[in-house]
């Protein structure tokens, strides 16, 4: 959104020489839906932004836009009550800014839906004496249960499933490694607040062996003989851990194909990794 | 969060009969993580809120939380610029409120980040004569190209995949069909503001054959003999469709196995899918 315009220009109404009465409005950037986005920059108080406000929206009804979106960063949030006393509401926040929408037209609302998901993966690991790289951690809900568990994360916004696998698997226990496949994924709903949440089990392959564990997080890191790992008690009482341990250990003996990410562009030419069962797929 | 208590009595400081001055505390429910979170169930004024606010906090960091969350529906908006000054920051928003959050210590906050992903699903179905069930949309990126593609939709707030595509399917064309697997999936990025975006290819299993469309956001539906999907122009210009219909069409020969929907539970006893290629592990 970096053709924003800045407000500065238009906080004021202008009298021609002819005496007809210039009113400034908001500049919004149009967006591919109809929509209109409108990215505050600057200081105003309410008195000055909501008639702004008014008269740009009035004039967008008559362009036949049918939303209007207003991006405030949150040292701007004076003006978050009195946007939404002009009919707006909440479309999703992050950190440093809070999204605002109104639909305009008298229809239901086609806007598109908050993000709904946090994705994390699980890096699975072994080095040629079938051992895996498995670790305690300092905090969590593991902490104190006995577990060794593969090293695990969160996605970065904008990153890649593949790369963040490799990015934990470095961060943790400083071993190098390269993707192999997504051998398996499970989903949750409710795991924090209304968020649901996705989790990829990763095998990847290392590329170094000499473990390097990150003290911050990282209470323990060791490369584990397979059967000990999945022997674990915990695993056996219960029933997903089981199964991604089993999934695991068939991999490591050659037995199962999971997922490979196969770079690829959208239709709008982003780049984009299409994961799929590229064993029995070979000819692509 | 229904046990999240009403602010009512806590708006006023009470003297009792030995003359030491109550404050009155805002009532917060902790979490597993030493947070609090504050829910605003009732207006109030800010020169009533801060105040015990302030107090509120000075206890917390005294018994040692770390975090304190404010819930604020919509319609008291009137809040979100007082608390903002109160050193609060956005964390996520609904269409109905807004998640405020201040990390009490002097570390780096580890508070968990907000959903990064919004989840679609494609659904592939084929019936017996090896015709795909195949829609033209009335809006969106795919109009006027001519395509005729696979069902496809969002999957809601708490829905599983697997269900999202039987839905979807059963809402743009009134098939019912029972989960197969999933056949592959892709993640892109900036797909909206600064979220991502997966989309899962899943194949189901028609149950029934006469299709009745929906006129809102359908254009046409048909059964498409395989061959004619997978050779339209479009699929061969656009290497991510290609791989797709590709992909389908090697499913639809008996020739590919994707992820399979095991239902299981979480350690923390949530019911949960766990999906993988149940065909390289039947001893599951």
């Amino acid at each position: 959104m970096s053709s924003t315009a800045s407000l500065e220009s238009m906080k004021e109404h202008t009298v021609p020489d002819n005496g007809v009465e210039q009113v400034q409005l908001l500049n919004g950037v149009e967006d591919l839906y109809d929509g209109v986005v409108v990215e505050i920059k600057e200081y105003m108080d309410s008195n000055s932004f909501i008639p702004l406000l008014r008269a740009s929206i009035s004039q967008w009804k008559q362009q036949g836009k049918r939303a209007v979106w207003i991006k405030l960063p949150i040292e701007f949030s004076n003006l978050v009550n009195p946007v939404v006393q002009e009919e707006f509401r909440y479309h999703h926040a992050e950190p440093d800014y809070l999204m605002l929408v109104r639909w305009l037209p008298n229809t239901c609302d086609t806007l598109p839906v908050n993000a709904s998901h946090r994705v994390g993966i699980g890096a699975f690991i072994v080095n040629n004496n079938r051992e895996v790289l498995v670790v305690q951690e300092r905090s969590g809900g593991f902490k104190g249960t006995g577990l060794w568990k593969l090293p695990t994360g969160v996605v970065n916004e904008g990153e890649d499933i593949c790369e963040a696998a490799i990015r934990e698997v470095k961060e943790e226990t400083g071993i190098e490694a390269e993707f192999v496949e997504v051998l398996a994924f499970r989903q949750s709903h409710n795991s924090f607040f209304r968020k649901s949440d996705l989790f990829f089990v990763c095998m990847l392959r290392p590329l170094s062996f000499d473990i390097q564990k990150q003290d911050s997080e990282v209470e323990a890191a060791q490369w584990m003989p397979i059967e000990d790992y999945v022997n674990q008690p915990y695993n056996k009482e219960h029933q997903l851990f089981q199964y991604v341990a089993e999934i695991c250990k068939t991999k490591s003996e050659g037995n199962y194909v999971g997922f490979s990410a196969f770079p690829t562009v959208t239709a709008s030419g982003k780049k984009t990794y299409l994961y799929f069962n590229n064993g029995d797929l070979s000819k692509l």
